[in-house]
């Protein structure tokens, strides 16, 4: 039976009510007042005993849930945690919502309304798997180093010398691109390379040709580097040559084409050995820059790894390619660090950008990187990481095809960490990815990669790493739910 | 007595000749056949004894010296470090100093000839003196937190919420601003603020005054954003208000001014109210924006800090001002952190921009430096650096003025962390910033900070808070050897 005690509000009107309902029940929690397990009284009863308006108890409850300490399940209603939040946020500062608010999800992005937020992201990794302990030794010896310690303090643009050599073995080993560090420069994520590789190729006026559907977030930063964005339709084997060969000819202006050779984005298609080299054979001709953005090349599950456009003759002098991956993908998505490899002229261009910009990176968080990579941790974590999401591509597909054998359809990807499926041409992906938002799950529907919105595939990206196997039951049960039609409603109980 | 012994080389013959005999020097030093305080040979029996040529001598001399395992002195020559590199350092990867070279400064900068480096930067702040400790502490408990392991991953591309409302009471505070953590946007080091305000005020064909001498990174900034950069003179009271206005006479393309009121950099003149009033009453009339770089608001020794332009009425409104501070120079330049006040609708386009440059900052990092920020630790920091700092200038103005009572002249600044000295008109400024080079110290000569190379002043920017007394005295020394004429060579022994 739901709880029915006396709240003592905290008695400092500056803030705002919710908080203070929500500080009052974190305070019975940390006393013992409330227990793990204990119900919660629904947020009518709260609202009528605290003579509060009802969306300030949902407010209240929603900030818990987002904060750890409460469970919202539509069938119990609300009970605090069995799991409570990590001590580590617990101590009496952390515990003021106002203040842990950050550590919570973004607010706009989750559609909560009473249950806890479930999110199948475009594919990012889980930072669950991190090696946290190791980064952080890591992180306080290069607090502690000569080279932080000097009076120089600031660094060079192109970031870290000692990363960029371990990344250029990195490479070479992983992908056999041959670099030495002064081939690369690190940046803030890839998102900074595609900018800068943009602002290096490209002047005002002149066009990038991408694939459609593609990265949006890419298409920004061209933007955003005065480039003009021009979009090429990518079919179940890739970048469609015919369109983009027939596009070199209607436009003069393009200088450059974004590829996602390895793993489409957001298709996850590998592109085929005679489109590779009739990619490379249009771009040679045009004299186009081949940016490669191999942004989960790490994550191969069947076959060997292809090996980067930029690995491959003509591109493997480095003059027409810049090649971009990303650490992040490895770490998570919450460190920024990613890398692009090209030759002097155009690395050059980049780097004076770039310092101009930011100037140059955290030297403490490069040098802590480099550690990882050169005493073998990173390669361990890789290893690992594979086979956690080895295993969580198969568990998905296998419930996905159980739960939806009509509804959606798709391949098992060779590598990355999504899953694009099809949606049945009866039912609409956005309609469908918004009712689930409406039941706490975060899908991405087609739209939302798609240049032309009139040539939107009516598809899911369904990053699969970062949910373990309750945890993507449960979205999958979400999504069931969501269904419009409720055509599987039978079978919700997957 | 030098010693003389057999060094064996490391076989490996890949590497480079000078990295292999400082590697063995290392491996001599490690296993105890070197101790510290021992004298090693010169270069030119080092050379023969090793039938190499000198110069290979001096390269690994002065990598070993750069990492700090020994030390140079004109007088001794080389000998064993007493205090060797950190035990971080130490592991027999880090000893190999293909990798450690990313640690020790960089090395274009530095112009080593056999003894070890001393800079006068322009104004960075001792990392030395940062709470190293609580930093990693906080650091790893970020790592740990919920919102760095959420599934989610991705943050708010204005950077963490909970640094935010820290950075809003802080500001608040120390310098009457009354904002709150949605009138903030996180940036890169200011460096990237000043990118993101030039871009969100300017269109291509617009152009920012800005101060000359002024710095020059900022107009990099600028031009990278698109805009045009142009010098307005500035004299003992700061920018010129005379030539401001002449100039808004004459241009009618300015959008925006970018001043330095609290320590003009690098002339360290704080701005007079009369030419502040002036300053705002210019930019209301034209409709320009005022970009003021608080870069140093924290140090502040003598008198009342001055409260920024933007906590001024009719700037106080946020309408007309962006005002930009960076925490970098409370912790250490190589950690970039760095912030933009803005109104909503500038605050939006700078984030659109930062999004699709670099999608956002570090989480573990932005979220262990709120916890700094919040404990009070930053503040117990500050208050503790200022004590130091002032020290440290209040004894470099006297050695500088004893040491050079004719050749320099400069008023002892209120507040930052470099002094301004004009150097006597009979004496180069550029020439003996080249002659100090040679002997291995660092100082900026007023060119760099020129706008306009013909007005350029004759003058150098002294950075004293990363010397301690030690250090500073030998740079003072160094700095008499090169004097031209050496007109004050018998000082020396300051």
């Amino acid at each position: 039976m739901p709880l029915s005690l006396p709240i003592e509000l905290d008695p400092d009107a500056s803030k705002p009510l919710f908080l203070r309902i929500a500080r009052a029940l974190i305070r019975d929690i940390e006393r013992g007042r409330l227990h793990p397990g204990d119900r919660l009284p629904g947020t009518r009863t709260l609202a009528k005993q605290l003579a509060v308006h009802r969306k300030t108890a949902v407010a209240a409850y929603d900030e818990l849930a987002l904060q750890g300490w409460i469970v919202l399940q539509p069938s119990r209603g609300a009970s605090v945690s069995l799991s409570l939040p990590d001590p580590a946020l617990r101590s009496s500062r952390a515990s003021d919502p106002s203040v842990t608010a950050a550590f919570a999800p973004p607010r706009a992005s989750i559609p909560t309304e009473g249950i806890a937020p479930l999110v199948f992201t475009d594919g990012t990794p889980d930072p669950r798997l991190l090696p946290r302990a190791e980064l952080s030794r890591a992180f306080r010896r290069a607090l502690g180093s000569r080279a932080f310690l000097s009076p120089i303090g600031y660094g060079d643009p192109r970031g870290s010398l000692r990363l960029r050599a371990a990344l250029a073995e990195w490479l070479a080993d992983t992908r056999a691109l041959a670099v030495g560090p002064d081939d690369i420069l690190l940046t803030r994520g890839s998102q900074m390379a595609l900018f800068l590789a943009a602002r290096a190729v490209t002047e005002p006026g002149d066009a990038i040709a991408v694939e459609d559907p593609g990265y949006p977030l890419a298409w920004a930063a061209f933007r955003a580097a005065g480039a003009e964005v021009i979009g090429v339709p990518v079919d179940s084997g890739g970048i469609s040559i015919e369109a983009l060969s027939s596009l070199a000819r209607q436009r003069g202006n393009i200088r450059a084409v974004l590829v996602t050779p390895h793993h489409q984005y957001p298709t996850t298609t590998t592109l085929g050995a005679g489109r590779r080299l009739a990619l490379i054979r249009l771009a040679v001709e045009h004299g186009w820059t081949v940016i490669e953005d191999d942004y989960d090349h790490e994550y191969r599950y069947e076959g060997r790894p292809v090996l980067p456009l930029a690995a491959t003759g003509p591109l493997d002098d480095g003059r027409s390619a810049v090649y971009l991956g990303s650490l992040s993908k490895l770490l998570a998505p919450g460190l920024r660090l990613g890398y692009a490899v090209a030759n002097p002229g155009v690395l050059r261009a980049m780097t004076a950008a770039r310092e101009a910009i930011d100037r140059q990176g955290d030297l403490p968080l490069e040098a802590a990187i480099a550690e990882l990579l050169l005493d073998g941790e990173l390669r361990r974590h890789a290893r690992k990481a594979r086979n956690v999401y080895l295993e969580r591509r198969d568990a998905l597909a296998e419930r996905l095809h159980r739960e939806f054998p009509e509804s959606l359809s798709f391949d098992v990807p060779a590598g990355g960490l999504a899953i694009w499926t099809r949606v049945a041409p009866e039912v609409d992906a956005t309609a469908w990815a918004a009712r689930a938002a409406a039941r706490g799950l975060v899908v991405s529907a087609g739209t939302r990669f798609a240049l032309d919105a009139r040539s939107a595939p009516n598809a899911f990206r369904i990053g699969f790493a970062t949910l373990a196997s309750d945890e993507a039951a449960a979205a999958v049960r979400r999504l069931a739910d969501a269904l419009p039609s409720n055509r599987s409603s039978a079978g919700l109980d997957v």
